[in-house]
């Protein structure tokens, strides 16, 4: 991908970031890890098609924001197609995009099929393992006003693995915990197992911690 | 106090709550966790100076969110007063509630008098040491909308020491790390020694992780 290119992207992708937690370091650190992970891989990756995804891949997050019942992996494709073809990229390749954008969302009824999309899944769920996880889950549930943990009927703390409302604690033992095992390339794997002790041994900290003044 | 001036100091602190990190569990915690300290003190504590001072320390803060230029302690001291008064309190205690509320926000030139206040301090500053105080400053940093880390010219990233806008980094380490010092009694420095680990290994793993990322 060119210069040109890469800048008209970047700048329609600017264009469209939101909150703390989806901001544009989010998008970068996606784009700088897919193409890390693509070095790992056996087979060919076409890196304009992961850089494109990459940089586009939450366009739509304001969409599901301002109503909550869109799925921001359904509109972004829709809105990244649409941009590559005002680019004057051929329908093959945007719809190429589009089908990574499509799935880079967690859906057991809608896998990633290309190893583009595949490194583009990955690498965006790397960002909610480790510390970095935490950092943003906590960012997400501070703007939108989840709280941290709850109480059961007898003010004693939960420790997250209940159903109910979303908590922190819940979102940590519902969903961080069990990325790991989501992912498809060996390295991201390897990446997120090095990250596990981090993120697990904040949720034993803060457990305690709150067990203790409550 | 007798059950039911708890109910109607706790109901109008409730009535005032905001942001996730400011909720009414943060209260609960200071306000355990400030009764807990009063038990390990030689002197005597007025335990219902102190419940009421913790129940109502932070009910000026939606005016602070309304307008910035305001101090919650200030406007918060005012309106303890003000509301114990309608209570039936004497001028003299809530006076003594007062004080209390204006002093437990960290200022240089307004340190805490009473035994009271120091304890509210110690607890309320307590609620930012290690994971809690983590997990609480990050919830705030995507309430207001703040960055997680800037990068310097060359696009590095910047460990939070440097002078600048505001980041989750640079809150770590201008006041968190720090919070351990400014503490009054030494139960409160205690367990602020006991959670600083939790804090300083989070941040050593985030600046890890973003740095093998960026």
């Amino acid at each position: 991908m060119d210069k040109a290119m890469y800048a008209a992207i970047e700048s329609h992708m600017l264009s469209c970031m939101g909150d703390s937690a989806h901001d544009k370091e989010h998008i970068y650190r996606v784009l700088h890890m897919a193409l890390d992970l693509a070095g790992h891989e056996g087979e060919d990756v076409d890196r304009d098609i992961l850089t494109a995804a990459a940089l586009l891949h939450d366009i739509g997050r304001e969409d599901q924001f301002r109503d909550p019942s869109l799925c921001h992996a359904e509109a972004g494709s829709v809105k990244a197609y649409d941009f590559l073809l005002s680019l004057g990229w051929d329908e093959g390749r945007a719809g190429w995009v589009r089908a990574c954008i499509l799935t880079h969302r967690y859906r057991s009824d809608r896998p990633p099929q290309s190893i583009e999309a595949k490194l583009l899944f990955d690498a965006d769920k790397l960002d909610v393992t480790g510390a970095i996880g935490i950092a943003r889950t906590l960012y997400y549930g501070g703007a939108v006003g989840s709280a941290l943990y709850s109480l059961d009927e007898h003010g004693l703390v939960l420790d997250g693995t209940e159903a109910g409302p979303n908590t922190f604690l819940q979102e940590y033992r519902h969903k961080l915990e069990h990325i790991g095992e989501k992912l498809y390339t060996s390295r991201a794997r390897e990446i997120a197992a090095g990250r596990k002790q981090a993120a697990q041994s904040f949720y034993e900290n803060l457990l305690a911690e709150i067990r203790g003044c409550c």
